[in-house]
């Protein structure tokens, strides 16, 4: 419990030590998290969202880069596709972030995406209360946004930004659709490029469109920005929406909404790991394999094999 | 239990009235499930896999017609992202595959990525043991292959095919390095656009790296095709590949060594689910709300809640 104490006091190895803790999931990570908790639920959470090729973590790095010129302290969790090969993230964050090396009041983790089903969220849940807990104003959540944990990921912050760009394919098209119903704010980014207005516009429509099905009046209404990352163009007027997005949450209940929406996916999630930790646990792996093999043979089915593990106990 | 008897007879119409009712995870479906198990296992699935924009949907559709000129049974489940302004699939899958229409020996199903975290994994897999009940022989199964949960249902097949494609830009080409290590077979599509020599070379590299890092043989090498599924070129080499890669799963140990897993992860995931939802009924929505509440307001934090939740019971 050291280890908090530091952290809490803004020691930065010791926070990054800690990161480490939770993500490897080792046996202490509760202990700490429990410990670490009551000290969350001041940091505002932004997800950034987007398909492949539209410039997310460029954009990410300006925002903190621009954060930090507000002085606001900025966290950075990046969500990447690990590879087998490397070992790591490919993307090169951490080097295309080297420019705000040094500087306390940024930190920056990229995580690998790799392990079972729902590991994802859940740790990506837990770093996050982390850097929260260790006083970071604004936490910053990349994720690739195409995949179901991803969005899931992006959807437990208090204001999510989805990202687009003009020029992308048909397939990446469709899975923007997908994402425009989490965002809170939209940026077409890329924006110097031929088509950008197009794209701006095409997202207006959309959103129209929505309206018209909505019976309701939304006191949210997604603004669409258009930003070049490369260059920072258009990255103030983010920050502006992020922090209008902020004071939209406080005043109505949304705030509150979303950190019950938040505590009640990471209440079930540790919910299902423990229940089936325990029923392992008392089973013994053997009777577990057993039944998979029984499975596998086609001699039973897995609901039977649900039933009757959970009767035994 | 009619359903059943029809879709095991070959009724069609039933099939889609009972894969619905598997999507829709009503009631009916566990028994429905389990009546059918008995009579999976012989369909060899195909997992086909790939960052957007690399054509899968239009592969798929080639391979399908191709598999139906070879006399074979072909199922197809296609997992798209949903847009939540038209309800639906937008990739046009349906549209495309319109040359198989009122061929009984062909059926295609676009599925809906909504839902909660697992919850596609899982239908997924249950809709392709009714196909594979149903008795088609091949069930090739698309995913987009960037998300977590998208590569562990391309995981779960028998084989799994990679799709790549020339002039993707640098954060896709990331994501496919992530993808190559479940690759049984590798396809370059697009391969008559500039780059497809480039793109097919550095596969080689990246396999052969692998190979370097490796202590054991293996025994089956990812073959590396090229194809242009717009016009059909390649496609016939692709189920060569898939053919002879159930050759060698049935010649090793391979494919019982992957049932299992199928059973493995099927059984845990429902697992999960049940011990969930019976710990949900028995302490009531109340008492799960009220901890909701007092760890959204940190007066508790969630292993605490997790563990009097368990105890009380």
């Amino acid at each position: 419990m050291e280890l908090v104490a530091q952290v809490l006091g803004g020691d930065r190895r010791a926070l990054a030590r800690l990161i480490s803790r939770v993500e490897n999931r080792q046996n202490a990570a509760h202990a700490v998290l429990s410990a670490l908790y009551p000290h969350t639920g001041r940091a505002h959470v932004v997800g950034v969202t987007g398909p492949p090729g539209t410039g997310k973590s460029t954009l990410v790095n300006e925002m903190a880069k621009a954060l930090r010129a507000r002085k606001r302290t900025v966290g950075v969790v990046a969500v990447d596709p690990t590879s087998p090969f490397s070992g790591g993230a490919l993307l090169g964050d951490r080097v295309r972030m080297r420019d705000l090396a040094g500087d306390p009041g940024v930190f920056i983790r990229s995580m690998a995406t790799r392990g079972s089903l729902g590991g994802l969220a859940k740790t990506t849940s837990d770093v996050v209360k982390v850097l929260d807990a260790a006083g970071f104003e604004i936490v910053l959540v990349e994720t690739v946004g195409v995949g179901q944990a991803e969005v899931d990921v992006a959807r437990t912050a208090h204001t999510t930004i989805v990202i687009e760009a003009p020029g992308l394919g048909d397939e990446v098209q469709a899975m923007k659709a997908g994402l425009m119903e989490i965002a809170d704010i939209l940026v077409v980014n890329k924006a110097d490029r031929p088509g950008a207005a197009n794209t701006a516009r095409a997202l207006e429509i959309t959103l129209e469109l929505g309206r018209s099905h909505r019976k309701e009046e939304r006191l949210w209404e997604p603004p669409i920005l258009k930003t070049v990352a490369l260059t920072g163009m258009g990255v103030d007027k983010v920050l502006d929406a992020v922090a209008d997005h902020y004071g939209y949450l406080q005043q109505s209940d949304q705030w509150t909404r979303r950190e019950r929406e938040r505590a009640r996916s990471d209440l079930l999630r540790m919910l299902e790991q423990e229940l089936v930790c325990q029923l392992v646990e008392r089973a013994g792996e053997k009777r577990i394999e057993a039944w998979v093999e029984r499975i596998a043979a086609r001699e039973a089915d897995v609901y039977t094999a649900v039933r009757e593990l959970i009767a035994a106990k």
